[in-house]
C-alpha cells in the first residue's frame, strides 16, 4: 500500500526496485504473447524480435540484482525489509525465465513454419497463452498491492491452466497419430504448450514470493502443482 | 579457499550455508539419477521415492533462505559477502528446480510403463543423464573451491549435452514415425530428455553464480545456450 508520509531515500530505492519489476513483467508478458503470435502466424520477423528482446530482459534482471545488493549494503535493513528486497530478486528471476519461455516458443517458429499450425491447435495455444498471461498480469498487480490473500488465491488457481494444457496435450497426440507427417511440427507445438503452461507455474512462484514478503513465511500446504499430462497413457487405447 | 585463521561465528555461518548447498546438490543429483533409473526400469516404487524426496529438497531450500536472511540481518555484510550469501540463494533455487526435473521424470514412469523403454533409447537417456549429472557434480565441486576460471570452463561446456539431446530428440521422432503406437510413450520420453538437458542449463546457471560471487560481475559474452532441436525440421524430409 502506498504510504502517505514523505518518502525517504530508502523508500525511493524500494519503489525503484518495484518499478523495475513491473517493467520486467511487462516485457516478459509481451515476449510470451508475441512468441505465440509469431508461432500461429508463422511470423519469423516477430519471432526474431522476441529473441532479441530476451537480451534486454536479462540485462534488466542483472540491474535489479545489482541495485538490490547496493540497497542492502547501504541500508542494512532488518528482516522485514530484507525479505522485501530478496523477494524482488526472486521475482526478477521468475520473470527472466518467463521471458526465456517466450524466446523458446519464438525459436520454434522456423521448425513449425513448413507445416503451419492447424487452426484448431492455434486457437488452443492462444487460449492457453491468454489464460497464463492473465494470471501473470494479475500476480504482478497483486505485487503492487501486496495482498497476501490475493496472492494465495492466485496460487491456488493454476489448476485451470493445467487442465487446459492437458487437453491440448491430448489433442496434439491425437493429431500426430492421425498422420505421422504431423509428428515433427506437433512435437514442437507440444513443447510450446509446455512453455506456456510453465508461465502459470512462474506466476504461482511469484504469488508465493508475495505471500512470503508480506507474511514472513511460505504458504501452507502443497500447491496444486504440475499438469496431469505426466501420467496420461495412450490416448487411443 | 579455506582460511587458516580461527573461524569467526560469521565464517561458520557462511560455511553452514555452503554445507547445506552441498547437501541439496547431493539430493538433487540423486533424485535425477533415480528418476531416470526408475524410467528405464519401469520401477514405480523408485519413482514414488523420488517424488517424496522433492518435499525434503523444497524444505532444504526454505531453510537455506531463512538462514541467509538471518545472517544478512545479523551481520550486515558489505557487498562482497552479500554477493556470497545471495549467490547461495540463487544456487539453492537452481538445485530446487533440478530436483523438480527429477520428480517430473519420475512422474512419467507410469505413462511410459505400458510400452516400456526400448533398449537403445534407454541407453541414450542414461548417457545424457550421466553427462548432465557429471556437469552438475563438477560445478558443485567448483562451488567449494570457488575458482572463477573453472566456473567459466563449465559454463562453456554445455554444448556437449545440447548436441546429445538433439540427437536423442531426432531418434525419438524417428521412432514415433516408424510406428504411431510409440507416439504416447515417446512423447513422455521427449519431455524426460528435455528435463535432463535442463539439468545442464541449471549447472550452467550455477557456474555463472560462482563466477559472480568470486568476481563481482557476470561472465562476458553470450553463453552457448539452448539446444538446437528447437529449429529441427522434419526428420525424414
Amino acid at each position: 500500500m502506498p504510504s502517505t508520509h514523505i518518502l525517504s531515500a530508502y523508500d525511493e530505492e524500494l519503489q525503484y526496485l518495484a518499478r523495475r519489476i513491473s517493467e520486467m513483467g511487462g516485457l516478459a508478458e509481451q515476449m510470451c504473447a508475441q512468441g505465440v503470435r509469431a508461432l500461429v502466424n508463422s511470423d519469423a520477423a516477430l519471432a526474431q524480435k522476441v529473441i532479441s528482446d530476451d537480451v534486454i530482459l536479462d540485462q534488466m534482471e542483472r540491474e535489479i540484482g545489482e541495485k538490490a545488493i547496493v540497497t542492502i549494503a547501504k541500508r542494512q535493513p532488518m528482516a522485514g525489509d530484507l525479505r522485501e528486497i530478496i523477494g524482488t530478486l526472486r521475482i526478477a528471476a521468475d520473470l527472466e525465465r518467463v521471458g526465456d519461455l517466450g524466446k523458446n516458443t519464438a525459436k520454434r517458429v522456423i521448425a513449425v513454419q513448413s507445416g503451419g499450425v492447424p487452426r484448431k491447435l492455434a486457437r488452443g495455444l492462444e487460449h492457453l497463452s491468454e489464460l497464463a498471461l492473465e494470471q501473470l498480469k494479475e500476480v504482478l498487480d497483486v505485487y503492487v498491492t501486496r495482498s497476501p490473500e490475493k496472492a494465495e488465491a492466485i496460487r491456488l488457481r493454476d489448476e485451470e491452466i493445467d487442465a487446459m494444457y492437458t487437453s491440448l496435450f491430448r489433442e496434439l497426440l491425437t493429431y500426430m497419430m492421425e498422420d505421422p507427417r504431423n509428428i515433427t511440427s506437433c512435437t514442437h507445438l507440444l513443447f510450446c504448450a509446455k512453455n506456456i503452461e510453465r508461465i502459470g507455474d512462474h506466476a504461482t512462484n511469484i504469488a508465493e514470493t508475495i505471500f512470503y514478503i508480506t507474511t514472513g513465511h511460505a504458504p501452507e500446504g502443497e500447491r496444486p502443482k504440475d499438469d496431469t499430462s505426466n501420467t496420461l497413457g495412450a490416448v487411443n487405447s
